[in-house]
């Protein structure tokens, strides 16, 4: 099966979203609110963490897209989440599902799947998460992946057509799934992006800012994915370590052009990712 | 109008804030603690997030300056925040209000207005959250302000007087305004501080401390946003990006001189600033 | 009296921790969620933040070790806290209690009491933290130690004799003192160590890490802390300031080796430590 996309619709996304500035949602955990929000700043976003009962409904009936993470859903977060994913849906509002170690962890388990059923334009996780909002597994430890990607093909694809969603699955290559499923996969990125908190999770935030930006959800998770695990790729050639790998990918999310996500992206038909694991 | 503070008071004000390295109470919102406390330890004062009820009072009664920041307001810190700043304004300390992206959010525009009757000594905001604080306009887009810090002038005024605090709009350039209805603006600073998350927020947090060291309050948010947007001039010149900027702003507030400050400000004349907008 | 262990001992526990990358709960504070999570990723651990009630007790009982701050304990965290503690100790999960700025703060100085009936495998704080917690003194300024950690090393005997524990205390130099009252020094770090927040907080994290390597806590706390200061000298060797200090950390920690530790911990036997204040 050919490849849906060229990395150029992916380059056009990127400057689309630099003079557009959407204003993106974050009801995110809290270990990663900041490296998040600096993440949007950088790529060229605009982020608002409103995450309370109330405002969070209020606020997804005017923001340009809306991330919901799991990873650390108090009681109020719970609620927020829920009332923005009902407001994002009736604005028509783009949102994105992080079901963040979810599996045996019952609160935030329950949580992803009565959320799934709210329709996510784009779900994204690992391939533990994303085999345990199917119905398959039960998680990884914690927030790592223990599995790899393709494990998580048919997963992917089931929850793409019940949900009508675009599904991405992350690891040491990515896998974008569309509604008809679809699949395509990048081999971009590097492994300190696993060594930083909210590698992960801001991914997620770049998702729903790209998917403000067109009708296409998978266009917008592929794009998101490339151009985020390229800047990943530009930073880990200049870093001496983790620490410095945060500031150099913040960096490179603002310098990085077009013309770098146009010849770097490295999208690959699913059928040849095996041998690049 | 001449222009009340010559840098040389702010520069005396910066040594003596490294001798006395006062306590700042931050209750603050969960995106910008981290930075927050980092960037209170970087120019020598010494944080404390103390933001549950009971404990709030408790520690606003002994702090040096208390920072009440409405960036994400759950409902255990709103009930911190109105005992802190009772019990900050029974023990004469001198508290800091942010009314981060008030206007249409009606949880934290309904808190906003609570609190700013309790007095603050100084209210920082951008021109959109001073405009809605006085009651003029809705807001900005989230965190973003919409407006010049100039539009904001008479709103900023009026908030003075009516409440006895000195005002404080951030901005391309920023305008200080004092109880009286004096007004001095300051061109330095640099776009970078609007690329990190927590450039205003913890822009309070620094007033908070220098509040704590004179019963002029006008000077100290003077002599804040001097240091503060000087230090951010020096990093940019050395930064590559926004994630290295963030880490050469905290090296600069740490390395900053006084005779730095004495030489750095661009303290203005109000009426002068239209020109360099 | 002779020092129990020596650098080697510490070295091979590092190394283990790299093959083994533990799986490190952390219920913890706001202000360094993010910093606590990037050390434990830097030094090889696995970090997941599970902090409400429900969740925080099955994640508990599957960790390897687990950490509980009580720097901003909310309603839902103590509730986590207490669960957490109760299912660490049915799966014989080691676990550090940091009871930050307790004393006259009434919250949490009546939940560190409570935990510490619950008989915590290490417990790390502050001089001033040590004291409250043995019913001596009423601690220090917030986070800030008062006191001298030689003043707290009675404090530290009493409370491991209580409670079959090793303390931990932080400060210029660091006191280790195992259940039976043996106390070593080391006479590591750098002070720009107190200049990032979450210095002294991410240090129990890593402790959690090494106590799920060894059935011994006193090596785990050593160890630990040998690795985490002596990670500090190597970063504020090559940094400008506390921002670049706090990046040049996470590398570090990533960096140093097994022969950096087998010839750069200071250990000392505690006689010595006055002169070295």
């Amino acid at each position: 099966m050919a490849i849906r996309y060229t990395s150029s619709n992916c380059a056009v996304l990127l400057e689309d979203l630099r003079v557009r500035s959407p204003l993106v949602q974050c009801i995110t955990n809290a270990v990663v609110t900041n490296f998040t929000a600096n993440v949007l700043l950088s790529v060229g976003a605009a982020p608002a963490m409103v995450d309370i009962p109330e405002e969070a409904g209020q606020f997804a009936s005017v923001a340009s897209g809306v991330l919901i993470n799991l990873g650390t859903p108090r009681h109020e977060q719970r609620a927020a989440m829920l009332e923005a994913a009902a407001a994002a849906n009736a604005a028509e509002t783009p949102w994105v599902l992080d079901p963040v170690a979810i599996g045996s962890l019952t609160v935030r388990t329950e949580l992803a799947h009565q959320l799934v059923g709210l329709r996510p334009r784009i779900i994204r996780g690992n391939a533990s998460e994303i085999l345990a909002l199917a119905g398959v597994g039960t998680g990884g430890r914690g927030v790592d992946s223990t599995n790899n990607p393709l494990d998580a093909l048919e997963a992917a694809r089931h929850l793409a057509a019940s949900f009508s969603s675009t599904v991405a699955v992350s690891g040491a290559v990515d896998l974008l799934v569309g509604p008809d499923g679809e699949a395509t996969g990048m081999a971009n990125g590097h492994s300190l992006l696993t060594r930083v908190t909210g590698g992960g999770c801001a991914l997620g935030a770049v998702m729903a800012a790209f998917a403000s930006l067109t009708d296409d959800p998978l266009l917008a998770a592929t794009a998101a994915t490339g151009v985020y695990t390229l800047a990943a790729e530009q930073a880990a050639a200049r870093a001496q370590g983790p620490g410095s790998f945060a500031v150099e990918f913040l960096d490179r999310l603002a310098g990085i052009t077009t013309d770098d996500v146009v010849a770097g992206l490295n999208l690959r038909p699913v059928g040849t990712l095996d041998s690049i694991q």
